[in-house]
């Protein structure tokens, strides 16, 4: 049995840490909100300074964290009577992290993903790899996305994101336990609309990201988004999402934060992409995962087993794997081979 | 009768000469592009300026313009002969501009607006007031509309458009005036969803401005841009628009690239207000019509009339007649009270 009101949470980067701090400082009244948060972070000096110093050094530096928030380095003692685990790990780790932890986490636990990629080999979504890897209920799953730049959060700037579960109960337990001054959650039921989102929207940012690398304006860059808005509404309802969680938070507005801003990993690889760095040069230089880059030939496999046409994701995928130079690809992007609405003349 | 290939555009602004920019460069076989553009200015120095350096020294400074254009202050001139007259003037004065001059437009004038406004009073889009004041039929109209920043059309940036009729063969007709090497156009027959896209992305792109001008981030302005595109969705489908047209290039399109933008009046406006500038001082520094500040009341009402909740354009209305602080809007704008997706924690 867990203990109601502790969290762990797997993964210190900066949306990880980041969401321990939201969790932290919720101004829900007692009994909804987290009294004690653990993060797990592998590296024994990021620990130590969050539990000793309230920050972590690496991935948020300037932000003072609350101080019911501590962290180790084991996995199992993070993960130890928590009533809510949260995974924000990388999203090729997902599956092997949560299979060491398996048996340390109580059975009666809710797991909330923060993970924005789709597995290789599987081409699972996250939801889909923590039931496989846990065996957790849906009822007890949720995920949360949304235009939510991790810095901008820790900052206490005001944000909205989505709460996704298929029980709308979990969905409001774990709302209730971020909900704060400045962050604002809203819950929905479409877990698979969510996630769809939160993956392919990074794929899209790597696209923008190379046209700005290209010095492409953003009468360009607004019809990439358009178009990569319309390919993964069509991803996201052929694998059993809703349209309208695309037009929302988790699909609109997380695509175009991570567009528009200089914070997203995904935009900013793809700029670097796009001014002539080797995709594998861009990937070194990044401190944090691009999960773009990493989940776009899983993103592509699962569209054609579903038969849909995501013209901008094939692309970057063949970027992303050398068979496509970058100059060539801003031109792809626009030209009349990417389908876009009606007749083009 | 008309001379083919002869076009008149009524309005030397910026959008107005990059325009004809344009259409003096389609790369469209001979006999469906234009072979002279006349654009009429009120501005002595603006018309001579273009006719004899190619030009304009105000709006589009450092561009060289086509020679098959050139420019007259007599309005009648301009439009005689002309087998296409576009309209792009502010919306507030295209009644009387039409008026003026209805008859030496030809009977068989192809109209193209290219206004971003709801007329004051009346309430009326441009392609109703263009056919109230000209008599001319829905078949002989099309509207242009799109992700389209006139100063990267004119520096020739890759750029995609909507070019809607009621007639598709009038909407093709324009289309190939208009497709160039960086220019492409796309037809659809949703005058209503495009022209109601074009002007209620001014204010929206007035409300992200403000936010800006208030220091918010990346996540905040991502969220009013989603919601802004959900009342502007419905305010369409209540006028008789198309969903799909609202989530393409003249919807989602158009306003991603109003609010990315430096270059956009609207939000240059709104950041200005948002620092604490009056909306009639932030009026008056502006070389160009801020569209969104002199519509946002005729919007606000049309809604009103259609049983539309458009809140974001309640509260940017309220601060332009000086109701509401633009220190309160910010809040407002993500607040609860803005209705989102699901259910609010």
């Amino acid at each position: 049995m867990s203990r109601p009101g502790r969290v762990a949470v797997l993964g210190a980067g900066s949306w990880g840490t980041a969401f321990a701090a939201v969790m932290g400082s919720s101004t829900s009244p007692e009994g909804r909100r987290a009294d004690r948060i653990v993060l797990w972070s592998r590296r024994r000096e990021i620990a130590d300074a969050i539990t000793l110093g309230y920050r972590n050094p690496e991935y948020l530096p300037d932000i003072d964290l609350p101080e019911n928030i501590s962290a180790v380095t084991d996995i199992h003692q993070a993960v130890t009577d928590a009533a809510v685990v949260v995974v924000a790990v990388p999203a090729q780790h997902v599956r092997e992290t949560l299979t060491t932890v398996k048996d340390s986490i109580a059975e009666d636990a809710i797991v909330v993903s923060l993970v924005k990629g789709l597995e290789r080999g599987t081409g699972e979504r996250p939801s889909q790899v923590c039931a496989s890897a846990l065996g957790v209920p849906p009822e007890r799953f949720a995920v949360v996305s949304g235009p939510n730049l991790a810095l901008e959060i820790a900052r206490g700037e005001p944000t909205a994101t989505v709460v996704a579960s298929e029980s709308a109960e979990t969905a409001e337990a774990i709302a209730a336990m971020t909900a704060g001054r400045t962050f604002r959650p809203y819950t929905n039921t479409d877990v698979v609309g969510v996630e769809i989102g939160g993956i392919v929207k990074n794929v899209i940012a790597l696209a923008v990201g190379i046209c700005d690398g290209q010095g492409l304006g953003d009468n360009s860059k607004a019809s990439v988004i358009t178009r990569g808005l319309a390919e993964t509404t069509r991803l996201a309802i052929a694998v059993g999402g809703r349209p309208e969680t695309m037009a929302g938070l988790a699909g609109l507005g997380d695509l175009v934060a991570t567009c528009a801003s200089p914070l997203s990993r995904n935009r900013s690889a793809g700029r670097l992409i796009g001014t002539g760095m080797g995709v594998d040069e861009a990937v070194a230089s990044m401190k944090q995962t691009a999960e773009g880059i990493k989940s776009v030939s899983a993103v592509v496999d699962l569209a054609r087993r579903h038969d849909v046409e995501m013209p901008i994701s094939e692309a970057i995928n063949a970027v992303v794997s050398g068979r496509l130079e970058v100059a060539t690809l801003a031109d792809l992007l626009l030209s009349r081979n990417l389908k876009s609405e009606g007749h083009r003349a």
